[in-house]
């Protein structure tokens, strides 16, 4: 369920907040009392999203560090709404006069202004910035703590950065060395070459594109709600919710329009007692319920729009200008995407499993 | 907002029913007072969607009739709940008797029989199948007749049938065409190309996959709310929700990640006091809301599971069996989903719409 | 959770149908699978309600014959939603043409015309008609099956009508009682009495009013969410929302406020080896969540508005006219909202009941 | 609306916060753009409900000082989520050790300790502590300033402590000096005699209960929704969220039950050409929906369960204990829940009126 600023039913986050307001943060509510909260693992998982973190990002120096208010004590949850803030230090609203004036193509300046009759907050983007998906990262890095008590785990990577496409499947990759490099790939060679695209785009005041791969791993069978509320309808609404995402897909997603049935069936079998399928194209969801395989999704993004480079266009009064370069910016979202799209899925996933605990919990 | 078998905050559709019950239906909540309602227009839509049409679905017969119970009086929306129901008539359980003991390959037998211990209703995909797309048609016809009084208006069709590609944009296009052809396509050379291919694999006992694409025109600016219910965040909801889709993307979609910043940006321009973007890679959503651009998204749709061919599988107690092949099933679904896929995106846009009213109307 | 046509989050109804269309229904979500659902048991609750019963009640002659479309496969529940209609079969909506013109006092009718700017059906109040609450009897009625596999029952019945009240606790009567007479009180010398008052009323052409109380015995501590979700809070909403129904309270209710705090402590006791209080003053609920005593409410219920008496009113346009007595009304609402009561307490508790669940199922 | 922490739809306020943790806070949601908000105004109110302000209250010390972190812009809202936090400043938590080990008779101590498996804050009740009230009140400060521009004043007052009721009725009281009195009853006798019941009350180590009226004015013919979306149905849930909250009634509410319907028809007349009602027993609501006139309502206030006086009660494991007097706490609740009703009408009236301006905007 997605309203406004709110995402889940059973487990949800209502989050606030500008880039350049005091502070941005959120409400978790729906999480069950009694898992223990690892505030480190938060703090790293926000660390992961951070600016300034390395060459490839924004040289915005922001901590991120999150301070939790309620909803934990003694270390575990109590079944109360978590509030909690992180404050934005790194205030530069000078940086941002220009744009009260004129609006940044391919940006959010003009359609919100338009919507909210001029009264936006336009510095760095307002609520507009993806400064906001940190408080993602506080609500998912919970929920990764609280499903991976019941065996639940979400990896993601960066698998493709313009042209550099890692195609080898997750099955033949070591997810653990994702934070290896800079650009969250799990493969070295690969990797070098997604940073140095990069870096070039960067030198020439540009910007590149990219997909971010996920996987959920030991999800139960029986997750996502018949008919709208079917578990990929909910990861797509929580993915293209994420700033610059703009497409997503599950298992062999837009390949399987060019597939005839035959090629792409998941045949069942009997795996020791078990039912699986032999291949997995589907991505691990049938019928919108997850299918006991890995759920298998990817987010695409679009290269950000803020380039180091003079830019032509028009002010408010539609009267044209030139923008010129200024601020810091990445020259590529992806690499800070990945912690987000991780968070985005745990939200999701704890939500659909707390609804999954009703049916079990009424059979008790 | 999707919640189980519900969609929509301000203008919503809850709806049930099985593939082979007596009947299939919902409730339509939050249409203004005031519309009028063209009942004709609505069986119309139907139409476009119902089985036995033509050569290339399926030969189940059911007339599609929708009988509206409530919500309109004197030909006028009211302001109260519009329920309908669609009676199913062509009901050949014995048919699926097999699939009553086995489980059918990337279907939701499998994982509906889990997650509901056993209890559903098996036959014909019981509430998993396509047929339940009949009652979004319906709530999707009623609000494409409320949005086109505010100029609003929505078109889809096929660009895509396995390897056949309508490359041409659509503005090139004359999408009055749309149903000339069986397939959709509103290219007669690509429409018989598409036709072929999928009748190919209807005489090889195979199916194909496809993409649907789809345009909305005259949205104004300002339609999407942040930072969750983003109206990209809401369509791909809406989107995934329908059986079988397994990718969405907007715009440029997954292009976008082979881009540089440089290439895709969408400069403003101003068009006669106007201001409108030069281009349209964003398909009319900046930062979430609409731009006052057309709104540009494609849905990927797998071919369908089911074949006319021997399919090894397992029973529920793990045996292996195997599926022989009966029943009447379609050997592509897109050209059906092309008006659920226009009633998915209605019933989006007038849930955003009536939410944009509220800022609209508080003004007064 | 109440929104327009809709109650619950996890068990839910959604409604639809005016008191002189064709038909009313409603579809029901949320129910968990495997739940042998009793069909006339629903009826037998629904003939509770329904007109025409006995002398105290309306001579418009309904069945309310219910017809389940969906959601129940070999008589068990499977966990997709439950679709329902009741036909509306003694339609005389020639006795309504008077209310196209005039507005009746303390109807809806004026609300309603303006509202939705005269679109609205008015023929025996429409929407806004008491007949929909036999949409409530349906989910409500599967819902107290539902709560009985559970342990947990829900009992209405009539305390006061008028003056004459029933003073005698709860405790101390025989609810199996109930419906051994028309008013539904059990207790036969105050049934007498309260019969006579509704009798006396209807002679006279006028109306009373009466209050319905309301037991839930067997629910768990726990139910109930904090801090908006409280118990009482959605209770209260449910009651509320009941034609007619002018005020709620639980436990001591409004006479807590003429109290001492050392009057109304409810002591907690050590009955072997379970905590219980020693007094239920509180009603079953503390901080919004059930403390595993019986849960006690009541909810006055206005006189209704339409007298068999000229009336004196305005039209639309605002000039005088008298109302002049006809169609067919019950003198007093009250015993027929009895099974309304029962039904809306256990739509609540099972929604509730479900969210419990969620807690007890990730613990699994 | 109301789901766990969170109310309303268009409207909403999520919050958070236990009494002795870090903070309190929430978030506010659907503000529309472009209200000048006045933080003097909102610290006011919180002002009125907090602890310390006089001899009837609690000596707790909390200034109660709300930070206001986002949505507001220049003095103006942008249609941004409001992020709020309220510190908690006099925390003293070993007063409450005590009570981790034994249940306060009629707290919510048990039941959330039960609900929760141990793990709930207990410190002064946790989140169970009225103090969670002072961000219903932010919320409802700033509904009031929206509301304000619309014409729609919320004023509420004491009319009942103990046995001592104001009888007079609202029309005839000057509701200007609600607040030159402790009692916050607008009639110096009542007023005196009202808190002289609390201080005799307070001086036995005892406490009293009350109720509070509530006056909407100035809200147009149309606000609430069919058939569950009440006015009043939500109205009911917004009180009954409150803490201590026992009871709800509508215009003449439990004494509708003694009447006649002749005794309390609200019959129309033609008010120089505006159609009005000459009286107004029904407290400004026909059908669920606002009909023009003041919305009139009461909420029943419980005696605090805290007493300065010994009480048994038993521990978490069964065995008797006695809780002796310590802490801090009011002898009667009710004048400082004078703003909180006031906060949750504006909330719940906002809400509605959002919802109602969907059609207003429509038709534009």
């Amino acid at each position: 369920m997605i309203n406004r600023n709110r995402i889940g039913i059973a487990y949800s986050l209502t989050s606030f907040g500008e880039s350049h307001g005091k502070a941005i943060g959120g409400v978790i509510d729906g999480l069950p009392a009694g898992i223990p909260i690892d505030i480190d693992d938060i703090q790293r998982q926000l660390n992961r999203r951070r600016p300034g973190q390395n060459a490839l990002t924004t040289a915005r120096n922001e901590s991120d560090t999150v301070e939790l208010l309620s909803g934990i004590f003694n270390g575990v949850s109590t079944g109360a709404p978590i509030g909690f803030i992180i404050s934005n230090c790194d205030q530069r609203p000078e940086d941002y006069e220009e744009i009260a004036q004129a609006y940044r193509p391919s940006h959010a300046d003009f359609t919100y202004d338009i919507k909210y009759g001029g009264h936006h907050d336009h510095r760095g983007g307002g609520r507009a910035s993806a400064r906001e998906t940190a408080c993602r990262i506080v609500a998912g890095a919970i929920a990764q703590q609280a499903l991976a008590t019941r065996g639940i785990t979400i990896t993601a990577y960066t698998s493709q950065i313009k042209d550099i496409k890692l195609d080898i499947p997750y099955t033949q990759l070591d997810l653990k060395h994702i934070d290896d490099n800079e650009v969250r790939c799990p493969n070295t060679e690969k990797a070098a070459l997604m940073r140095q695209a990069i870096l070039d785009a960067k030198q020439q005041g540009d910007s590149v594109g990219g997909i971010v791969t996920c996987i959920v791993q030991g999800a139960p069978v029986g997750l996502g709600e018949p008919v709208f509320g079917r578990l990929n309808a909910s990861l797509a609404a929580a993915m293209m919710s994420i700033n610059a995402a703009k497409g997503v897909e599950f298992g062999l997603g837009f390949e399987f329009a060019t597939k005839n049935g035959s090629e792409v069936l998941d045949l069942f079998t009997n795996n020791d007692g078990k039912i699986r399928t032999a291949t997995n194209h589907s991505g691990g969801i049938q019928g919108g319920i997850s299918n006991g395989e890995d759920i298998i999704l990817r987010v695409a993004f679009k290269p950000v729009p803020t380039l180091m480079r003079d830019i032509p266009t028009v002010r408010r009064d539609g009267t044209p200008t030139v923008l010129h370069p200024h601020g810091r910016h990445d020259a590529c979202v992806v690499p800070r995407a990945v912690p987000v799209v991780e968070a985005m899925a745990a939200i999701t996933l704890l939500d659909q499993y707390l609804q999954y605990c009703q049916q079990l919990g009424f059979k008790q």
